[in-house]
């Protein structure tokens, strides 16, 4: 299938309207910025998407405040790296408010009763923010903002933690001949932490839409990326995804909704890969895909790629079908063994309630690459009957690297 | 308090009436015995608890019909290690059946009907059985019966595949002056597959109890000792604690079932607390202990258990209380972070919301045990309540050796 739409460069910069800053307050020891900015020239629409742990970090409860109802004056994400500002009492809630109020005033034309910032933090949690530092790197900041390819890249530096490679993209698609564009960048390597932790992805588009078109997509869109996406089981307290979404581009039409729903889970599932492939120790990008899977198969695919014993297989070549086949045991979905295939890196090597007669040397050999996928595709009783859509999940393998990462962290 | 009861030697033949024996029969390729089997004088009561995995072995299926119904008429148990009879096709289950045959056949007074031998298996799935070999080991098993401690030794190390250290127990208590035995063997160190995977524990007694009382208190006693134990997450294919209880001791009054509950928890806990410092690379022993919990917390217990970062945390002797704290509020379970108090090997890390001023050389320091705990307590909005329950859970850290033994399993 051709893809409708073709990538550009710029990140959260493609799209029109949208400025980006970076800068280094001193919230984390290595000199590397650890602020940044996302600005749309006008008020926004918004949607986020926020972690499901009940722990959770003080931008969680302020950006679900501010977005509880549909929001379309949201006008900057203001973002910091080396601090969860997270389990850190009262005066986390009041640091990031201050953070807030401060944005709004350098930023000039944005009303402060309009909650227009939304706010997001990753790092060490259980530590209170250097405000100082903070507060006087804000208008060096905010006078930094510039829609620029440059600007673009040094924001999916600035947001990394213990991640190896920054991860943005963005794509054009056209609407009846306009050009619309969304373009987003993340970061994530694993849970290493509540201390370095968390998922963040920022998206913004020029497309005109409203916010309650906006937020079912998201969810749907997160479903199917980032929510199929797993490296070690943990959830952060600090986990988000934001869209801005400014009809900088006027096309407003509902034509578009369906190109970008496209291209927005196109965008999510190659970063949710990216986020996998440099996961914590990862030698590999894992892909467990679930061909014609029974109801709530995502609760397969998930427990395979969370099991340690599937994912040090992974990381030593070995092809360990037995492994694969005990976590979708336990998973509690049902499912008939006696019905089942699983392929690893492309060979079968169990077939109907066996394994087949395979040459372990040669699916050792296949599973050598950066890219292992492991299929399971559950045979139907009735052969006329239509496949069911198939599911995906990502994680990387589990390596030597991982415990030394994580269990040399506090040291 | 005072144990009601002393330990003696002896382990599953410590009771009245049972005998053990091993072979080698070249089911494994080392030259260490595979085969061992325990036996009853006289018929016996039995009751089983079972792997919930859905992918299971042919023994599991055949404890569960012959365990069915209250079931008084068992005379043995046969277990084989290096090869789990499991995903093999139709002729793992002729074998399965075939070896309870030949045992009932070798004993001679075993009557076929009361399909009175139970079957457990450990090691490769997806193999089929050496029975050739099998066949030819049955009668040198059987003429090698006898109830010694030697033999009980013997059992406790032939049913070990990856473990390192056999794990075997037995305890004696009075009831109305008169004693009665309890005996154990168990193995399992982590699901090192299903390739080397599976828990076993066999169990003797001597005490006179019917089906109907024995059944209850296993299950009550795994809740709280087998089930509360967890290496990787992963459940395999092949687990199983079996109690035999021939009533040799004639011992039989209603008082004793509160001693004899006590004695095997006590019995159960101990074996699940040698499973879990023998994990594989596991460099020590880590309980999760939790006072005062909310409801559903051994759902809490399990997850912080569970997670990879707490795991390699604690074999990196980080007092790295946020990931404790992030596995806690991911587990699905409610409470409040502000009424929480962390503490590890000791040490107050984290109280109501926030983290201590803690010295983190001396908890590391202090973390430094092969016998760490992590003790979470849930402080009562009501300072008159009753406090809940205490609930453990036992784990292992996780280590590079646990990367290196499951990586290199295939190699």
């Amino acid at each position: 299938m051709a893809l409708k739409f073709r990538t550009v460069d710029g990140s959260v910069c493609a799209p029109i309207g949208f400025k980006a800053a970076t800068v280094y307050s001193g919230i984390r020891k290595a000199e590397r910025d650890d602020l940044t900015l996302i600005v749309s020239d006008v008020p926004a629409v918004a949607a986020g998407v926020f972690t499901t742990n009940q722990v959770h970090a003080w931008c969680i409860k302020h950006n679900r405040e501010r977005l509880a109802v549909g929001n379309d004056q949201i006008r900057a994400i203001i973002c910091n790296a080396g601090n969860a500002n997270c389990c850190n009492g009262e005066i986390g809630r009041q640091n990031d408010l201050e953070i807030e109020a401060a944005i709004s005033a350098h930023l000039r034309d944005v009303n402060p009763k309009n909650r227009a910032v939304l706010t997001a933090s990753t790092g060490v949690i259980g530590r209170k923010l250097p405000m100082e530092k903070v507060n006087s790197a804000l208008s060096t900041l905010c006078a930094r903002l510039e829609r620029s390819e440059a600007r673009a890249k040094e924001a999916a530096a600035a947001i990394m933690t213990t991640d190896l490679v920054p991860k943005a993209l963005a794509l054009e698609f056209d609407v009846n001949g306009a050009p619309v564009r969304v373009g987003a960048i993340a970061k994530g390597s694993g849970m290493i932490a509540p201390n370095m932790a968390t998922m963040l992805a920022f998206i913004t588009t020029d497309l005109a839409i409203s916010s309650s078109v906006l937020e079912p997509i998201l969810r749907r869109v997160v479903a199917k990326s980032f929510n199929c996406l797993t490296v070690d089981g943990d959830t952060s307290t600090n986990d988000m995804v934001l869209v801005l979404a400014n009809g900088a581009s006027n096309v407003s039409s509902e034509d578009s909704h369906a190109s970008f729903e496209e291209a927005l889970l196109y965008i999510c599932q190659e970063l949710a890969k990216k986020v996998a492939r440099d996961g914590e120790g990862a030698t590999k990008l894992v892909t467990v895909r679930l061909l014609n899977p029974p109801q709530f198969g995502e609760k397969i695919a998930k427990t395979i790629a969370e099991s340690p014993l599937v994912k040090t297989a992974c990381f030593g070549n070995d092809p360990n079908w037995g492994r694969i086949l005990v976590a979708a045991g336990y998973s509690g979905v049902q499912f008939d063994p006696q019905q089942l295939v699983i392929r690893l890196a492309g060979h079968e090597v169990f077939v109907r309630g066996e394994p087949t007669a395979f040459d372990p040397n040669q699916v050792r050999s296949a599973m050598k690459t950066e890219d292992l996928i492991i299929e399971l595709e559950f045979l139907s009783a009735d052969a006329g009957a239509a496949a069911r859509e198939a599911i995906q999940c990502w994680t990387c393998d589990f390596s030597y690297d991982y415990v030394r990462i994580n269990a040399s962290y506090g040291t």
